[in-house]
């Protein structure tokens, strides 16, 4: 399953980057298969990347989706257990007298900070009555999980914007949101006398002197793809939204050398890692981030340049062994150009395999898929269409 | 949102009226659209107009539909709370000897009575041990509610055949018969010394010495539109469904001057008014009925006729701004001249906005959209299509 982020869009002028680009393996891919438009959740429906995800793994966001904070954990080498808190956090620059409370945030990303090992082992020294565990993550970003914190509402420290006071936790549990708060004065005042942050401030740098938890989430009981579908998932991303995703359901999660999640990528790496990978696992799943941050970026000859980049690493794909192997190509949302984000547009969906019930689309373009075989299908259909088409589902009934 | 009641036809000879009417700016409406078929329920499921308008309006109507009593009675303009117990009304004349229940059904409409003003004014006057009301509808017809009678089961009173007993309450709860079925008999005394019948019967007239209940319903706890997705909603019909709909869900309701819910309608008036609509509302739903009467009536030139009609008044719609404006054509179910009542043939559905991914087709009709971008979706889909265009959809995860 090979899942091109964000990479649907809407028309400008009648066009769209699918439209314009010329991509010859990703049409023949569209030729071979039977083709349609997919809403990944529901439609008119926007989704996350994380959300999506879940559901083109055949797990029902709404049921299984924790929040961003677990996911982003899990996506940087957290372990997590049911009932863990866990946040993705920002080294920060506050400023004021007082209690972390007291005070306001100057800089959201301490003046964009990268090298912050030594701060997170400082931070993960912090005595707690419970387990906690700081991890870094890229430049001043962190994730933080506090363990068995059971709770069905806990909320952000982070203020969100500059010029605001940092936030008190919440929660309905007193002790999570005094633990919580704990942490964050705790880690103030480690982090405000570190010798990192001091030697900032000689060299006029901000100090990273305060740890502002986002995404709040509780960790949820969530059964194995392998207990589930009786199937080796492998999960390949350099994004840690997407690895978290792969982690939550058991799967294993690989990023390969010189994969990065943007436009520097080794495309070469991911496909080769991919194909490579289908000899030891049952699903294998390949994210490309890049095509998300164009559209974000709202830079349509990016989109354009990078989908051209990418099909001519596409050939090797269309080698698979099509009576043994199913090759789904999809997008897990449209991120168009002209909105900057990720809409609720369908994203296209290509299924080859040799038994297919193959249409007349030949060209891998929102408007063409619209006149595929497979019509509208949902994010959590795909998996089951492929295990059937693999022989590898189950009837149900008699 | 308009919404062309019953419109959609099964062929005969292979037309539809929708395929025969001369429609010009019907089509070009599609010829801007992305466009396809739609399941107001779900497929196969036969949409009544309550249960439909509800999903299109993004309420699942197996959670939040009342049955028709409730609604009715808010479409006439009665408040209702929950837990209150409401019914549709017939004047009608029964004969007979003892109470009301020993009594037979004469006419169901006694004699098609349409002054009840006083009767209406004279029942209201009964004193029963809890609060109720009744109210005038068109013609022979009313709505009564009973406040506050919370039950899981209650049924009609009307026998629905003449020649047939009244039929006596009964509910899960036996205070709530009672009450009811003290009602009945109370209704039954003074409306048949009423002088109006006292008249009626001097000049040859039926008396309308009873009122039967039907569509039993109990009011329901619903989330106001505004609630749910924080837009204003504005209802433009002349038809008491829908109007109740529209209050159900906590929208304005509005009948144009000259709106009359049936082929003499002032179409001008409605179409104006739902534009003009568009300054103070966020979300306009314009109902237009008479396709529904034709369909019922098994008139296909009527159909034909009126689908020509409505066309000339169109042109205004294709001058909205379609850059901040999303205008969806659309019925709330087929009513085919052949059956003669409401089937679950899908909907024809046209969206259009300045983003959507246009397709090939250009007539506005039960064949052609078929093979529209938008392919098949269902009523409850509609709303979040067009809040995900309009950028005031919000991103279900990360």
């Amino acid at each position: 399953m090979l899942i091109l982020d964000g990479l649907p869009d809407r028309p400008l002028n009648g066009k769209t980057p699918l439209r314009v680009a010329k991509k010859p393996n990703l049409d023949k891919i569209a030729e071979i298969s039977v083709n349609g438009i997919m809403d990944t959740i529901a439609p008119g429906i926007r989704p996350g990347s994380d959300t999506s995800h879940l559901a083109l793994l055949g797990y029902d966001p709404y049921k299984f989706y924790t929040g961003r904070g677990p996911i982003e954990a899990l996506g940087v080498g957290l372990e997590l257990k049911p009932g863990d808190v866990a946040f993705r956090a920002n080294f920060a620059t506050v400023d004021g007298e007082g209690s972390i409370f007291d005070k306001v945030v100057v800089d959201r990303r301490a003046g964009r900070i990268a090298d912050t090992e030594d701060l997170v082992r400082a931070l993960n020294e912090i005595s707690l009555p419970i387990e906690f565990k700081v991890a870094k993550a890229t430049g001043h970003r962190a994730a933080v999980v506090f363990r068995g914190l059971f709770t069905d509402f806990v909320t952000d420290t982070d203020p969100k914007f500059v010029g605001e006071k940092v936030k008190r936790c919440k929660s309905d549990r007193a002790e999570v949101a005094e633990i919580i708060n704990e942490f964050m004065q705790k880690a103030h005042e480690v982090l405000e006398k570190h010798w990192v942050n001091e030697l900032r401030a000689k060299n006029g740098l901000k100090k990273a002197n305060a740890i502002l938890l986002r995404g709040a989430g509780v960790m949820k009981e969530v059964p194995s793809f392998k207990e589930r579908f009786g199937l080796k998932l492998k999960v390949i991303s350099a994004t840690a939204l997407i690895k978290g995703v792969g982690k939550l359901v058991g799967g294993e999660v690989f990023t390969p050398p010189g994969a990065t999640g943007n436009k520097e990528t080794n495309l070469n790496a991911k496909i080769s890692s991919a194909i490579k990978s289908l000899d030891s696992s049952d699903v294998v799943l390949l994210h490309i981030k890049a095509f998300d941050e164009f559209g974000h970026d709202k830079d349509f000859e990016g989109k354009v340049g990078f989908v051209e980049k990418l099909d001519v690493h596409l050939s090797s794909l269309l080698e698979l062994d099509f009576s043994e192997t199913c090759l789904i190509v999809t997008s897990d949302h449209s991120t168009p150009v002209k909105v900057g984000d990720h809409t609720a547009d369908p994203v296209v969906i290509s299924i080859a395999h040799e038994d297919v019930r193959r249409d007349e689309v030949t060209t891998f373009d929102e408007f063409s898929a619209t006149k595929g075989g497979l019509c509208r299908i949902r994010g959590m259909d795909v998996l089951n269409i492929a295990f059937d088409l693999l022989d590898v589902a189950k009837k149900f009934g008699a």
